[in-house]
């Protein structure tokens, strides 16, 4: 390992420099206008893995932008990490907020301005860079290691599930390794072991066949702004719980352990207020900002319509309202278990002067590993290596889909070993990257698949 | 009287005939593009007035549409009365679903179809046509009499109080009589003796300063929408009385034989219900529908609007929710003081999470009038003997701010006696008026003159 990490620092800079190829390609896979540019990005890391001297590398076709596989390795003695990525990138757009060309990667102060230097190319390359040091110098791995780099990632990786089906054997490994994530704050090492699930639903309340004037009607008809606004209100108790029956039956129970954690973190959350801008916070009772963002389930209206929504007065009585109303998920509880029983509690509470439309518009499980599994530990040992400090464990509010499917579909555990920062401006203008970290996640990427092997 | 009455009937045809002439006129007095046509309007009546031998015409300048005012007698031991109405009309848009063109007066099965048949310039020509019968025939009206018809109702008659204020020795009356209301069924006369106010304001509220990723953020920043809908939610208790503090103080209480009088109505709420289309009905408890949609206060969103309304799931916490929300008032609830009281029930109401922008759109003032008014009396022995059957006297639910107006800026009560029907579709396409009515009007305004005169 030694000798890899000797490489990696004398090839610092032409990581960097190859790193800014691959940032060059616009591979903006929502935008069709761009598929021979994503194809592209796809056939250039194809390129790298056979150059670093990885034997079995395939692009390989879905029904939309292909799949980079490679593979080294097949020692039954070795355990088998999946390293996961995607190579594709949001759009740029609003074009005129960036300072500089959002695909000519501009350095300044240590940082790579480009789309996608954070999300996800520049983390995904991390674990390439780490592969070719040890193939450089020890000529093998410690492990026996996988690659799937997606290019659906910002395109809601349509694909990405009947491949892994299609592909289970191909993509047998003992865990998967991601970085796309964040650290905890700068120069703070963490590892994430929570994902929240995401449950989507789409309520229409209508009441009146029509829109009625509000002057002849109201009094004697119910209005369904009003009504739905009171079955919303309705969906928490006074202290914030969810009221939805059996809503938290099979969420597990956050352990001493965790919530101490919890507590230990060097969250600031006067500054994440303030940068929220929000003039307080609110919580569950009994339950700390952190664990509420985190670790508890939670209901949000996404979005609320109905009735007149232009400039000045009109007095109607809306015929309709309509709500978007989502669930963040924690384990264990899932999609499709959350949506059945809020249609039941909206089907349950409708007033008899309305219909009700229910729809299931999305969902996705959330996540959690043991903190204790060989490869977390092995990760934990990585990252303390690379900061001098021991990570903390954390757990991140919003969903990353692919988790939960790997485990689904593969039964493997992920491990989220990220070197974004919150404030490296992933999907807005000016994405940029520490150089820094980009270098401390190779580094990180090459002790975890020595720790991992030993483990 | 009775060679008045006849002279109508002798020139029933002729009269129809001259009101299709005023109804080929354009006078859409919200677009500018007609505002020649709505000049000719208010010429053409002013014309019409001096042909039927009123000598004292004028078309009046105001910052806008001018006002047709027409006077005739000045007997000091007569009673004076104020005749309002309106030669504006709604715009015809949209085009496409009228049967024949809007300002090509068609007559069909005893209808007339045309923008403005009904409201207001057919109902409006009634009373021209009465003054013509008797200036014809006895050379002089039971009253002194005048006239003053506006061209900007359908525009917000946004001229028409600094009019009034301006011009109070002017319009000096005993009463004002105005058809621009309904029938309560067709055959079915009724006196409308009570308008129910208005006070419209729009809230929104402001949680974090930006739409935040509700992965991100949910569980521990109150999702202003949320906080919205349970603010809305707590302005009805369970009985649907609304909570807001005061609400009810100034109402002034049905008395037994008001409510008498609601339940003797031939109110077929069947068949109301099934027109609005809503599955059921539902008004304060206490309360009859009739009473709720006409005599009772309300509280009712108009337009609600926050966060992700596009289609499909976007994940959003958002940062404001707003609503547009209005009081259907009645006497003696004032716009004001209700739109107050709204202000410190929100202020007071508005969690420590978010801030509040209350927004005072609009008001008007309800209006009522005594029943047994000399006035009224005689509007209800003319129905009597027109119809053949005393009238009912109603309330409506909706506003007619002039009724206010006249009262509160010249002390004069207003007598409602329309003629038409809520199916005659006004504001939309295919207006139409019925030619019976149109007559059955004329006579009624005659009699009224002449039973007013006695009283």
């Amino acid at each position: 390992m030694k000798a890899a990490l000797d490489y990696a620092t004398q090839n610092a800079d032409a990581f960097v420099d190859q790193l800014k190829d691959l940032l060059r390609i616009p591979s903006i896979s929502t935008d069709s206008a761009y598929n021979a540019d994503t194809r592209r990005a796809a056939d250039w890391l194809a390129d790298d893995f056979r150059k670093i001297g990885i034997p079995n590398v395939d692009v390989m076709e879905t029904g939309g932008h292909p799949i980079v596989y490679a593979e080294i390795g097949s020692d039954p003695d070795k355990p088998t990490v999946l390293v996961y990525g995607h190579y594709d990138v949001q759009p740029p757009d609003p074009l005129e907020l960036w300072d500089s060309p959002p695909f000519e990667p501009v350095e300044k102060d240590g940082i790579i301005y480009a789309r996608g230097s954070c999300d996800d190319k520049g983390q995904a390359f991390m674990h390439v860079k780490a592969a070719e040091a040890y193939l450089e110098t020890t000529g093998e791995l410690p492990v026996n290691l996988k690659f799937m780099i997606e290019g659906e990632e910002e395109s809601g990786s349509v694909n990405l599930v009947p491949f892994i089906e299609k592909h289970k054997e191909l993509l047998k490994a003992d865990v998967v390794l991601i970085s796309d994530t964040s650290l905890f704050a700068p120069g703070v090492p963490s590892i994430t072991y929570g994902l929240r699930g995401l449950a989507y639903v789409e309520v229409t309340l209508t009441g009146p066949a029509r829109d009625l004037h509000s002057g002849v009607y109201g009094g004697g008809i119910e209005n369904p702004v009003n009504a739905l606004c009171k079955m919303i209100a309705d969906l928490h108790d006074e202290n914030h719980h969810v009221t939805v029956e059996g809503f938290y039956d099979a969420v597990r129970a956050l352990s001493n352990e965790e919530r101490e954690g919890f507590r230990a973190l060097p969250f600031d959350e006067a500054a994440w207020l303030e940068e929220a801008g929000a003039p307080a916070t609110k919580t569950e009772d009994g339950f700390s900002t952190l664990e509420g963002i985190t670790a508890r389930p939670t209901l949000d209206v996404n979005g609320i319509w109905g009735g007149y929504i232009g400039k000045g007065a009109k007095t109607v009585l809306p015929s309709q309202a309509n709500a978007k109303i989502s669930c963040r998920l924690v384990p264990d509880q899932t999609p499709g278990d959350i949506t059945e029983k809020l249609r039941r509690h909206f089907e349950k509470h409708v007033p008899d002067t309305m219909t009700l439309d229910f729809k299931d518009l999305h969902g996705g499980h959330g996540a959690i590993v043991d903190t204790k599994a060989p490869a977390m530990k092995a990760a934990a040992e990585a990252m303390e290596a690379v900061f001098g400090q021991p990570p903390y464990f954390t757990r991140e509010g919003g969903s990353i889909p692919v988790v939960a499917d790997f485990k689904r579909l593969l039964g493997l555990d992920s491990v989220l070993m990220g070197f974004g920062l919150d404030s490296d401006a992933i999907h807005s203008p000016n994405e940029h990257f520490g150089i820094d970290r980009f270098h401390q996640g190779i580094e990180a990427s090459i002790r975890f698949l020595d720790a991992y092997s030993r483990q």
